[in-house]
Parts: C-alpha cells; structure tokens; sequence
C-alpha cells in the first residue's frame, strides 16, 4: 500500500456532520480520528483505552468529575482509562483530533444515539 | 495523578535541541513527543513500530525509498513499520509531533551519535 500523507484541513474539509469520529489514520493498535462536536455529548468512560484529544479549530470544554478543563487550539488532554468524562464546544464548533485503541468506542460505557459502533473511513 | 492538558506551543518553548525527541504524554502504550528537526537525520527503520509524524511548524521532507513526502503545518505521515525512512528539514527548523510506541527507539535499527536510548520528559 502507498505511504500518503494527510492533511487535517483537507480531511476536516470532508464531513460536516457532528459527534460521529472519522477515521483517518491506523497506527499499530490504534486510530487516529477526526470528529467536529458542537453541543455536549454523554458522560461515558471507557474501561480499558485511554483515549488523547488534541484541538485542531475552537475551544473545548472537557468535564471530569473532579472539574472542568478548557482547552483551546494546539491543546491535548489525555484521558486515562476509567475516567468519566464529558466533552462539549463552548462557542460554535470544535474540530478534534483523537487518538485511541482501535477498540475504543465513542460511548464508551454507554449506548445511546451518539453510538457509533462501526466510524466512517475518510 | 491529576488530569493536566497539554499545549503544544509551551512544550516546544522547553528545549531547543534538534533531533532529541521529548515524552510529552503516554497513552496506553504508546508516546506522544515533540522534536525539532534540523538538517537531515539518518535513514533507518522500525522492526516492530507504526511511526507518526505531524508538522506544527515549517516544512518537513520524508525521505522514502520510493520518493520523498513534503509535509506542511497540520499534515501527517504515518511510516508503516520495517519501512526505511530518513526525515530532514526543509529550510528552517521544523516542528514536529510524533506518536509511537513506547518500545521506539529513534534511530531505529542504526545506533549512532543521534541514538537518544532515554528520551527526556518535559
């Protein structure tokens, strides 16, 4: 298979829609993901995956339980394995970049109508 | 251990050294570094590591066996394992971005004078 580069802008380019991670990029035992998010989603954790959001476009808000933290564009959190939490925008759209274990799902713990079981290649 | 974000931005203001790659966070079993890259490196390979490579800053070329990649700011490359590789810079100094397991040794299966077998955490 050809060795591609890929572009963030191009690939934010590509989806309009909300809450529903694209997959961009496979390394080892993870995806490398892009998701737009506007609103707050669900509180969820997931058991066994960590999982990394790096702000590419706007200011996320991501809720834990022992606080709040904002993070803006070239900003990551990671959060580890167990940890409840709840992203959200603050302001209009947030663009992200995630890291995660092939495995992970979006809901974690949870199953709802933001479930995404099987995410969109782009 | 508290949950901290991460900028980007800061984390590079930390060090001015080329091709010494810094921990900046550990997801599962993987790392997420930063280096600053100068010139160029050494062609090499990973036996068993997936390598991600994304620019923040100026231009990188990603010398391939079959051609090189130019990446810009907000591209990424990632370079499949067993695949030989030498990244430089194009004119000045590039910022880079890198995930990849923690068993990843940066100069991969060379050692020489730019072998970092203890990768600093900032």
């Amino acid at each position: 298979m050809p060795i591609n580069k890929v572009s963030l802008k191009e690939k934010f380019g590509c989806f309009n829609d909300y809450w529903k991670p694209k997959i961009i990029g496979e390394i080892n035992d993870a995806h490398i993901k892009l998701v737009k998010i506007k609103g707050e989603f669900t509180w969820h954790h997931h058991d066994r995956e960590d999982e990394l959001f790096l702000v590419v476009k706007g200011r996320l808000l991501m809720q834990l339980r022992d606080g709040d933290i904002t993070l803006d564009e070239g900003e990551f959190i990671i959060v580890p394995k167990g940890t409840e939490h709840c992203p959200a925008s603050l302001g209009d759209e947030v663009h992200v970049l995630l890291m995660e274990p092939k495995t992970t799902l979006n809901t974690g713990n949870i199953l709802n109508e933001y479930t995404v079981t099987r995410p969109e290649r782009i």
